[in-house]
C-alpha cells in the first residue's frame, strides 16, 4: 500500500451498470496526481435494483419501521474468492468495484432498505385504516470500504487512510443531508459474525433514513426538555460534566474526548465527541479530523484490547448527527461504539426486558468500563 | 402427570433458607386434596442473596438502565442433572425447588435485576451530578417453571396446566402491583438459546419492574395522544381495526384475537388481545382464562410449526400489561410474541440501524407472516 498524500483525496464519481452510483475516495498518489485511473466498465449488465421498502407507523410506540421485503436474499457470508467488495482482478469474475484496486470507494448498497426508486404506489395508510399511515422508503443506503485489503480491519489501518475514510464519511453526510427527504444521515460499521455481520470485507454502512429513527427521537425530546430547562445543550453539558468528574473518562485529546456514559446500557460502551459543538462530520475541520483519525483508531485498538484471548472483539459503531431539518441545533456529533460481548465467548442476549419492554440491564459497570478501557491502552 | 382438577389450584407459600419466597401452584388432585405435601425444608444453607441493582437514568433517552454487576456470576446452561429447576431427587443434591415433584412453581430469582432489599447507600445522582439521577433497583423478580418436566415445553402441556400457569401468572400480577413501588408487572419467557436462554428447564420470569420500561413510556405517550384526539383506547381502537380489516388476523376466539401488528418489526410477530377491555392477566374472568389456556398452546404450537425442518422455534413471549398508577386507563392487556428467526438457520441480527438508532427493518410483509401463521394452524 502505497503512502496517501496527506489529508488529499480524489473523488471520483462513477456509475455501476445498473445505474447506482459508486465514488472513489483515493489517497495513494498515483491516482491523486491523475497517473491512474479508477474509470473500468462495469461489465455485469445487472438488472435495476428491486429497491425501496414500505415505511409503516407503528402506532404503538410512534417509530417507522421499514419492511423490506426483497432483502431477504441479500449475499450472506460468501467465501473470500467470492468477495463482492474487493477489487476486479484480472481472470476473475467482475465484483461490485470495477476497478483493479481502489484506497476507499463508497457505492449504493445492491439490496437497499431504503432507496430513491419505487415505492410511489404506496397508499397513505395501511387497509385504509388512519392508525397506521404507511410511506415510500425513500433514502439511500450505501455502501463504504475501508480498504481494498479483504483480510485486515479497520483498526489495522494506518492513520492517513482513517483520515481518508473520514473525508468519505464527511462527504457523504454533506451530500446525502441536501438530498431532499433526508431527515438524519448515520454513518456505521458492523464487526463481527456475532452480530449478524454477512460480508467480511472491511465495510462500513451509510444510511440517510427518510425519517427520525427512535433514538434521535428520544434525544431531541430530552434535549428540547433539557434547554427549556437549562437554556444549555444537553450533549454539550454531558460532556462537560464527563470532563469536569473524569470518573469514566477513557481519553482527551486536544479536540475530542472519550468517555463511557453514566447509564451505558451495553457491557462495553464508549462515546467520543468533539469539544466544539459541531453538528456532523461535515462541520469538522482539518485540526479535528487530523486528531480523529489517530483517536478513533486507538479506541478501535482498545475495544481489540478488551478482553483477554479475543482477538477481534465484536462491535457497533455509529456517529450519531444532528437531524438535518428541523430541530437541528438540538442534536451534536458523537459517536457510540458497543460491543454485546458480556466476557469471552459471551454475548449478551436482548431477551424479553430489553426486547419485549425496552428496559436494559447492564452486568457491567460503566466506572469500570472505563476503567478496563483506559487500562488496555 | 397426573390429571389437574379443572380450574382449581392450590397455592402454598414457602421459603428458601437464603429467605427468597417460593410458592406453589398445584393443581394434581393429590395435592389439591391435601394428600400429599410440598413442605420439605431446603438444606442448602445458602447465603443471603448478594441482590438489586443500581438505577442509573439515561438523559439521551429517557430511560432507565438497570446495573446490576452481581448477574455475571449467574447460572450458565447447566447439564441438566444439575438443572437448579428441577424438583429435589431422593439422593442428588438440592435445587432450588425442595419437593420431590411439583405442577407449578414461582420462586424469586436468585440472581435478580431488580429485589427488594440493598441499595440503601445509592446517592440520588451519580457523582453529584444533576443530569444523572439515580437510585436503587428496588422491585422483584420471579422465575415461573411451567412443569417439573426438564425435557419438554410450554407448547407441549395441556390446557389444564397452562391454565395453571395463567392463575399463576395472575396471582402474582396482582400481589406484585400491590407491593409498594411496583411500576408494571412483566410476565414473560425467553425460549431458545438463540435468544440467550441460560436454562433449558421449561420456565419464564415474572419481574416488577420500579420504573415505566421505555416500551410503556412509548405506549402511554401514545396512548394520551389517541385519547386527546380520538376519545378512544388506542390498543382497543387498533384491535377493533384489525378484527375490521382482517387482512392480519391469524385467528377470534369468543373472548381473544390473534393478530400480526400492521408495522411488526420482527421477521416473525403476533399479537393476543382479549375482546374485553382488561387491565391485566388479574382482571381476567374464568372464561377468558379457559379460552386462554387452549388459544395460547395454538399459538404456541403454531410458532413450533412456523419453519419447515425447525422443531423449536426461539421466541420471546411477553405479557404488555397496564402500569399499576398513573395512567393505567390507557394501559390494555396484551400479549406480544416474536421470534428473531428469519429463516431456518438464520437469525435477524439487532445491528447498527436497530440497536444503534432504534430504527428497525423488516425484511417480512406482515400480511405474509398472518398468511403464514394461518396455514401453520
Amino acid at each position: 500500500m502505497s503512502g496517501p498524500a496527506c489529508g488529499f483525496v480524489r473523488r471520483t464519481v462513477d456509475r455501476l451498470s445498473d445505474g447506482r452510483e459508486i465514488i472513489y475516495f483515493d489517497d495513494s498518489p498515483e491516482y491523486v496526481e491523475g497517473r491512474a485511473s479508477r474509470s473500468l466498465p462495469d461489465q455485469r449488465a445487472l438488472p435495476r435494483a428491486a429497491g425501496g421498502s414500505t415505511l409503516r407507523y407503528d402506532v404503538l410506540t410512534g417509530d417507522w419501521v421499514a419492511i423490506a421485503s426483497h432483502r431477504n436474499t441479500r449475499t450472506f457470508l460468501p467465501p473470500a474468492d467470492l468477495c463482492p467488495l474487493c477489487p476486479t482482478r484480472a481472470g476473475r469474475a467482475p465484483t461490485e468495484i470495477p476497478a483493479r484496486d481502489y484506497d476507499v470507494v463508497v457505492l449504493e448498497n445492491r439490496f437497499p432498505a431504503f432507496s430513491r426508486t419505487g415505492g410511489e404506489q404506496v397508499p397513505g395508510t395501511v387497509d385504509g385504516v388512519d392508525l397506521w399511515p404507511q410511506s415510500a422508503g425513500r433514502g439511500r443506503c450505501e455502501v463504504i470500504c475501508f480498504t481494498s485489503d479483504h483480510g485486515t480491519g479497520l483498526s489495522r489501518l494506518e492513520p492517513a487512510r482513517v483520515r481518508t475514510v473520514i473525508e468519505a464519511w464527511a462527504d457523504r453526510t454533506e451530500h446525502l443531508s441536501a438530498q431532499p427527504g433526508t431527515a438524519q444521515v448515520f454513518c456505521f460499521e458492523n464487526r463481527g459474525q456475532e452480530i449478524g455481520v454477512t460480508l467480511h470485507h472491511p465495510h462500513g454502512q451509510i444510511y440517510a433514513y427518510p425519517f427520525l429513527p427512535a433514538r434521535t427521537t428520544a434525544l431531541l425530546r430530552q434535549a428540547a426538555e433539557h434547554r427549556r430547562r437549562t437554556g444549555g445543550n444537553l450533549l454539550r453539558d454531558v460532556l462537560e460534566a464527563e470532563r469536569r468528574v473524569r470518573t469514566r473518562i477513557v481519553f482527551e485529546g486536544e479536540h475530542w474526548t472519550a468517555y463511557v456514559p453514566a447509564a451505558a446500557r451495553w457491557p462495553v460502551e464508549v462515546h467520543l465527541a468533539p469539544h466544539r459543538d459541531r453538528a456532523d462530520l461535515a462541520e469538522l475541520d482539518d485540526a479535528e479530523r487530523d486528531e480523529l483519525s489517530h483517536l478513533y483508531l486507538d479506541l478501535l485498538r482498545r475495544v481489540d484490547r478488551y478482553y483477554e484471548g479475543v482477538e477481534a472483539t465484536p462491535y457497533i459503531s455509529g456517529w450519531h448527527q444532528a437531524p438535518v431539518g428541523r430541530d437541528r441545533e438540538l442534536g451534536r456529533l458523537h459517536l457510540q461504539l458497543f460491543s454485546v460481548l458480556r466476557a469471552p465467548g459471551r454475548i449478551k442476549y436482548l431477551a424479553g426486558s430489553e426486547s419485549g419492554m425496552g428496559a436494559w440491564i447492564n452486568d457491567a459497570v460503566p466506572e469500570l468500563i472505563a476503567a478496563r478501557f483506559r487500562e488496555v491502552g
